[in-house]
């Protein structure tokens, strides 16, 4: 990825539930993905039932462009994907979403991902147009990925290749130095020593090994440790009755 | 686990709508997860409204468990996720859907993806008692992901482990289930709480949420928690002079 490429363009053919353009939409904009593009929608367009779908996507409702053909949707793009669950008569490659996104994010010119209408998907017309295919591998025993997850899917892998892809990093309480360790381990061992833990003497030094390795797994920060010496004091000051 | 560690099983905390719990479980069948745990859904369960949504996926509706609080639900995991969007007061490792996925096909034991209420998602104690947060990176300026949505997108991260799945290395001494460590959590409770370590009663809830947090880091096997249940026990049955 030198330059950016730009985002693709999603591109929703023949779809028929205004409700799952919202939803799509809202996929969409959850990923930083705006251009939405309808090829000959059913029910026309602006559709009452796409706005409260989309969540508060609104902006990618309002800037979404009509057109009648495929071949005109993406006439300004210069790879074309099909999103297709099984494999139709056309002899393509056929990518996963990951690698779809791969070759989108390497591309200088515009791509296209292009979805088909819910009941029966894209028109073997459709995926002629279309350069690449791209397949959700899915449960061959349970495939039923509705629109918008497949466009969430494709949203989701190309998401990734840009820079808003990682998570907050939370400040994590980090491990104490081993002398910390060191120390909470010889308090263990004194307290435990004078409440007669260490008994018969002959496996002494295996149960101090096996606490020993117990402890320094932990990952305890200096915090977490000051919480222990404080638990094992608290612990021995006070007799329960059992 | 010789061959494949087993499929994550995924747990919805207080889910409000049962479509919504249909919808998820036709997300997770869909990448082939099948192991459903609800956690006191508002609405009870079954739900009249799970079934449509579930698209056929009603397999996982049919053997979805019921349980009343999140410890019990994943009592028998090892490895729990909590999915959250934002940052919440806990300091634990923050992983990617992707990041996940490859921890839990490494992990010889059962791994729980954890999903909150679809309104205000997870509390504060319900993430103190996972081991690890798994954040989807999405766009700052839109972050509207539905529960469904949540659940397909880490169903299908796992599912691209299968394929390649090679065998987890199995740790010599492995993680105990999360009931064994909710029973040394409860013994230390009880104990610290006899020897008036919850003083003063307003910090009780913060001083417990640090002991459960530094307790599930441990990874302590079924060994080391007898151990440390035996050091509790042998701590306070035996007064000392200080």
């Amino acid at each position: 990825m030198s330059a950016a490429a730009p985002p693709p363009v999603i591109v929703l053919v023949r779809p028929q539930l205004g409700e799952n353009i919202g939803k799509a939409a809202r996929a969409m904009l959850n990923f930083g993905l705006t251009e939405l593009r309808l090829v000959a929608p059913r029910d026309g367009w602006p559709n009452p039932d796409a706005g409260p779908a989309a969540s508060g996507a609104d902006i990618v409702l309002a800037r979404a462009e009509v057109f009648d053909t495929l071949a005109d949707a993406v006439a300004d793009c210069t790879t074309i994907y099909a999103t297709t669950v099984r494999k139709r008569g056309v002899s393509k490659p056929v990518l996963t979403p990951e690698e779809a996104a791969k070759q989108v994010h390497a591309t200088a010119g515009r791509s296209a991902y292009v979805f088909g209408p819910e009941r029966s998907g894209l028109e073997t017309d459709d995926v002629a147009l279309a350069h690449t295919i791209v397949t959700v591998p899915i449960n061959p025993e349970f495939g039923s990925l509705n629109l918008a997850q497949a466009v969430i899917l494709l949203a989701y892998e190309w998401s990734k290749g840009i820079a808003l892809a990682s998570p907050p990093e939370v400040p994590l309480d980090p491990p104490a130095e081993h002398g910390e360790m060191e120390q909470l381990i010889q308090h263990f061992i004194r307290d435990l020593d004078a409440a007669g833990y260490f008994f018969p003497a002959d496996r002494t030094e295996a149960t101090l090994r096996t606490l020993r390795t117990a402890l320094t797994k932990t990952g305890w920060s200096y915090n977490d440790i000051r919480m222990m010496h404080g638990i094992i004091t608290i612990l021995g000051r006070t007799p329960r009755p059992r």
